[in-house]
């Protein structure tokens, strides 16, 4: 079996971390594992496996023996130095916000639109964390009846800032427990015991852009530039594990049944919904587990083509790393590299 | 000025403390006020103003010379001692859900359906927390151009639930900071860093009675049978102040500069609303407000007539003590004790 070189580019980062921790865990065919980062984390060393890597600094010709280059350093320095790795010969596979809404760019969620990934150029688009969770659980409800319109209230995690802000929980909650007063430096104000309806920033319609990007990554993963998506995105105190209220209006009717027998069979689905035994999906349960869970399934009452659904998923790794790296895996099935 | 002699049932609870702090700091016309629990708490005394007051038990004809008798002690005793005190001669304004969907049983947010208290029969309804800053926010807008549909997510702080569920999550952080393992006994699940899509119990039909009580209450206290409310409620780590994400749709065309105008004249609501500068609505500024606040304006991309608001409410004030003690006053103020 063929196997591949691979770099994890931003390997410190809270993503880059779970990046690296996939590849091992999935038994990623690696020919070579190299972990980059900007010089402030030089020298570092990452456990893989039963050795030590050690991180690299990015430099000019690095991707040169590359075959695949997982990023995720965040949208400004990706818009650097992908379009860099690519000309060295690598195929980017970039978490950022920085390549999505390209043309020339796929974005991709594997269960939903893998075969978009022949298409590339170069660069693979992952797409943001709460559209990947929704769209892998409303795929197969898509497929069967349509779906026009779909409303949306995240409970965002703060790992989906990033390390600092799971420091910054950890210290306020330390803080409350002490007396000490709590300090808000990642987030503009304390997230400990309060929610944040602010993810990213604002922009002049007065949406956030993690609103926009929900709005307008689904249309595009989804092939379907009608389709609506209205959304509210919070940040609530939880580490691990983005939640979502979704409201969904479908084209045409469908049973409650056929929604939770279509989502049973779906890949990358969990139902995680039994009520009566209190058993529903919970951002605690997504710590430990890849797949997106869904549950609190029932009928809209105010809309005869309504379906509710309560979605959670990892963050950090169906929403980010995981994503990317099974990407990976589709470009190697596909020998597209 | 005449005065009153009020009973605050349940003195004990999150509530009903909330109840003897509100009578305090509004200067309610007290000729007496006697704070009444079950026998586990008699003997235990509260401060009010300068004084103590002694808990006493609630037997037979303790509401003989009480006018007004606020109460917040759940549903099944409130069904059992709520007529009693009204046999005794009391009007009570109950907390609990025991007598809200009752015909005969006014069900009131002062700001929105004040007019409804003159039907009383001895009993008026104090609604759900989440209901009544919900109803407070968009009374304004419906009055204006008519609401067909809500559709309304929550995050609900755990004080809702009692003290019992703020020693729980105070208890949970502890325990996290210091390594050892997190108990959960008030809530199915660890509350700290996680979500619950689960408020009081669930019905047959997937809704959890929370949800239908936004639906039926929203109905009655707005007085339109034909309205339409799908709610999906989730419980947070969160202390104090219950936070929603709102779409409206509403009958007719409105701009969205005609509702922050109507929002801004409209009584109880404060808009919070310039995010250019980070203020929004937040859970821990209705910590310190008695105003619904109101943020996070914009016209729903997905539908003609939607519009998305972020609504946060004191629930243990606004959401419950408050909007009762408002009662009170409308019944003095209407001369109807």
């Amino acid at each position: 079996m063929r196997s591949y070189s691979v770099a994890v580019v931003g390997a410190t980062g809270a993503v880059g971390w779970e990046m690296v921790k996939i590849l091992a865990e999935r038994n990623f065919p690696l020919k070579k594992l190299r972990l980059l980062a900007t010089a402030r984390s030089a020298g570092q060393e990452i456990s893989f496996k039963d050795e030590k890597v050690k991180i690299e600094v990015i430099k000019p010709r690095i991707f040169a023996d590359i075959d695949i280059a997982l990023f995720s350093i965040g949208s400004t320095p990706s818009k650097e130095i992908a379009p860099r790795a690519v000309k060295e010969g690598a195929i980017v596979i970039d978490n950022s916000n920085a390549f999505r809404m390209d043309d020339h760019v796929p974005l991709v969620v594997p269960e939903v639109n893998r075969e978009d990934i022949a298409e590339h150029q170069g660069i693979i688009a992952n797409p943001n964390c709460s559209t990947i969770q929704m769209v892998v659980a409303i795929k197969p409800i898509y497929d069967e009846v349509g779906i026009k319109r779909i409303i949306v209230s995240t409970y965002q995690a703060v790992s989906g800032t990033g390390k600092k802000a799971i420091k910054e929980l950890q210290q306020q909650v330390e803080h409350y427990n002490t007396g000490q007063e709590m300090e808000a430096v990642i987030y503009p104000h304390q997230i400990a015991f309060n929610v944040l309806p602010h993810i990213d920033v604002f922009t002049e319609n007065g949406y956030t852009r993690e609103e926009i990007k929900m709005f307008n990554e689904t249309r595009k993963i989804m092939h379907d530039p009608e389709l609506l998506v209205n959304a509210t995105c919070a940040r609530v105190p939880v580490f691990y594990g983005h939640s979502e209220a979704v409201t969904l209006e479908t084209a045409r009717e469908i049973s409650l049944e056929r929604v939770r027998e279509l989502l049973h069979q779906a890949a990358g689905v969990k139902v995680v919904d039994d009520p009566v035994n209190l058993i529903y999906p919970l951002a605690l349960l997504a710590e430990k587990d890849d797949d997106v869970l869904v549950g609190r399934l029932r009928k809209d009452l105010t809309h005869r083509l309504g379906i509710n659904l309560w979605i959670v998923g990892n963050n950090l790794r169906k929403g980010a790393a995981l994503n990317a790296v099974q990407i990976a895996e589709e470009v190697i099935t596909n020998q597209l590299v």
